[in-house]
């Protein structure tokens, strides 16, 4: 499935950057085995290609000398926040110097009437979200783990909350990037819309580190809500509470969050979150606005959903419980771990249009009952997105290939409904195959554009397209 | 100021290119003066720079088919399609072929479960919204002409809704275009999201034509809301008004539409539209909800404008009522152009973050007293976007200094300001300083992805970038 190369060792002018590097960052540059293995490892399943050395940066001047040194003696380029990819984007698959950012941890600028920040890529979206409290604002976009908006912009990320405040496509208003030939530029403008130009924001927004280093980013920021509340229905099927949420979508109802759990997930989170809910197909909700807003919206959303036979509909604003309820969402995938403890997670996702979803996720179910593999289902089905957490063995080649199997089939169903390979996780080298399935001739216009940034390919090489 | 280059005579190769067009399209193919000068200009001031020939196409393939010729001919290639734009996008700088998209005006799909559809470029919004009329959803995008949607993705336009349905940047899904060499690419699937490959699709809206012709779009769509109220308050001064703007947004009132419409502006849209409104700096805005949200919505608006002196605060929901006032918003540039029929319209927009957005247009509004010149401004105050309508007679060398200066000192405001030297209308070549004032560095990234996607520059070239 899979071909990870064999870690080849250092060449000969990676020694010449990494000597030079030294110089520069003294300290600040590592070489220790264990350094490296650790920078050479994401989240998921993929086994660790450490990079020859890495080094820990302060500043954007700091970035461009780095990749200036590195260019010079062709040196690949690997840029790393938390390290919680899921497609190996990580992964030093020709070697090279990881910039490990996150000592690059400052929030710059809050700009309360503006509504928006500067930020540098190292803080992560919690740290952000603590420093705002106190402004009335927040950001909203929110994968399971607590990433650094950097590796946040990078894959394109979204979460819970994309179906109202969008996914950090829609989120970045501007970026500073370090270019393949260490020139520094800056994407665009502090304004909330432009027409000046090429839009190389969303271009770097997406781009896995190999078009450029992201060193620094300007974000949307939104008000807090007067009112949150949060609710949970239960469904006899996967197609009754996506019915729900289609016609939700349709009515105008302005939901923040709409996540499907199914009966696999459910339990899963019962054990580790030590909570008490039904197992059964779940959707969880919530809305932001008024009081009186937010509580005509749950109305509103537990009168449809009743319709297509939803029940036990419970909401509640009280946040400790809105909180704990969450948190267990966001653990989703470490409670789908702990139902396997020597399993490795290989979390995937796809996104089709919403009216095809309930069939895509039936079928997919239909395949894991089939190979008889765990492999929990949780979705933001307001966006068509959904992940499976295949729980595998992965020194049982057998039963690997039974989940390679069901997740091929996944994507590949997927594809054929005008969905995509990947909603949110992105392709790292995990997806580079389905990339070419989905986008045909495009893929050769995104390698024009990668070829003329970035001639020498050292920017992440092999991640989004084949090195 | 604006340097047009001279009509030159078709070029021998240009010949050769129109020859073997003939042949393709037959009648299609257009060589007439009447209709080159047509096809020459937009809306804009600038004077026609007629093309060498006008193809009128039928497809995608077709369109496919007139590149190839054009690119082996190294002609250029310019599309058309409303002629609404207002930088002089659609001029002819170097001659070639203008390929007019108008024909290509099928609405392709409506997929109402997935709330988007899929439509060729010479679908105007007024079309696409009268035919999703009786499937309860709308397209919100409205630039103030019915432009094609083409001609939106290709300027990135926005309007009076993108406060809370974003600009034509929020609201593509995916794009089928033609390369400079012909090739036909799909820059994205129909699922709402993805994180699989670069965002060919933001590259290409806005791109002016110039690294493609986009030959099908598919967009997003919105339930159009069970209940629409519109309101009208005076305000003291910009500043109140603006202030007034900046706490709605802060609180999280969903506004969907914010107008900010100056004195000028008032008098010129009374005297076109029939109105007898009071002269004042006034906001105009929309809430769509529930009847009783946005009910809710616009008595918390009233009390805020109250603080800010906001008084003479009317609302209405009856749709005739509401109509009379948007179109009237719309007709804008018609109005001021007739305050002086003698007068060529000069339509600008700059955007800035809306904190600096009262100081940008006061100390605009004292530069047009001073200069003793006609410019009324209407502004997009909730994305910190305005527009200043010049009304000059072009003949007189000194009266378009004095505008020319306005306009400039205007520019170099917003840029000072961390704003955009355009918010919505793009640079066609009427803005080309400007871009670079504006990006700086970043140019050169631009010039090299336009360099690898159309290494001849036969599109549309000299617009966005110097040729």
């Amino acid at each position: 499935m899979f071909s990870t190369p064999a870690p080849v060792p250092t060449p000969e002018h990676h020694l010449s950057a990494i000597d030079e590097l030294r110089a520069l960052l003294g300290d600040r540059l590592s070489t220790s085995a264990s350094v490296r293995e650790r920078y050479g490892k994401d989240e998921s399943f993929h086994d660790s290609m450490p990079p020859d050395a890495v080094a820990t940066v302060a500043s954007t001047e700091e970035v461009a000398e780095v990749v200036t040194i590195c260019a010079k003696y062709k040196c690949p380029v690997i840029p790393y926040g938390t390290g919680t990819a899921l497609e190996g984007h990580v992964a030093a698959l020709h070697g090279g110097v990881c910039i490990n950012m996150m000592e690059m941890n400052e929030i710059v600028q809050v700009n309360v009437e503006d509504l928006d920040c500067v930020v540098q890529p190292g803080v992560t979206r919690k740290q952000l979200n603590e420093h705002l409290r106190d402004t009335g604002l927040f950001f909203p976009i929110d994968p399971g783990a607590d990433a650094s908006i950097g590796g946040m912009v990078a894959t394109r990320a979204s979460g819970t909350n994309a179906v109202r405040y969008g996914t950090m496509r829609e989120n970045v208003l501007s970026l500073t990037v370090v270019m393949a030939d260490g020139r520094i530029i800056k994407t665009s403008r502090r304004a909330r819309k432009s027409s000046a130009g090429y839009d190389l924001t969303r271009l770097f927004v997406g781009s896995e580190g190999t078009l450029g280093v992201i060193t620094e980013i300007t974000l949307r920021l939104y008000g807090i809500p007067e009112c949150i509340t949060s609710a949970i229905a239960n469904f006899p099927d996967v197609e009754s509470a996506v019915n729900t949420v289609i016609l939700t979508i349709q009515s105008g109802i302005p939901v923040a969050r709409m996540e499907l759990v199914d009966e696999a997930s459910m339990e899963a989170i019962n054990n580790y979150s030590k909570l008490d809910m039904p197992v059964r197909t779940t959707l969880w909700l919530e809305f932001h606005g008024s009081e009186s807003g937010a509580k005509e919206n749950a109305e509103s959303l537990q009168m449809i959903a009743g319709e297509f036979g939803g029940e036990d509909f419970s909401w509640t604003s009280n946040m400790e419980e809105r909180n704990k309820l969450w948190q267990a969402r966001h653990d989703a995938a470490y409670a789908c771990k702990a139902m396997r403890p020597n399993g490795t997670i290989w979390a995937t996702d796809v996104c089709v249009p919403i009216s095809r979803l309930a069939e895509c996720i039936s079928q997919t179910q239909a395949d894991i009952r089939e190979a008889d593999v765990i492999a929990p289902i949780v979705g933001h089905v307001g966006d068509g997105n959904f992940h499976l957490t295949l729980l595998v063995d992965h020194d049982d080649p057998e039963e690997v290939a039974r989940a390679n199997n069901i997740h091929e089939r996944m994507v590949n169903r997927a594809l054929a409904m005008e969905g995509t390979c990947t909603g949110e996780h992105g392709i790292g080298y995990g997806k580079l195959d389905f990339l070419v399935a989905e986008h045909g001739e495009a893929v050769s216009v995104m390698r024009m554009i990668k070829n003329s940034l970035d001639p020498d390919n050292i920017m992440n090489p092999g991640k989004i397209l084949r090195a």
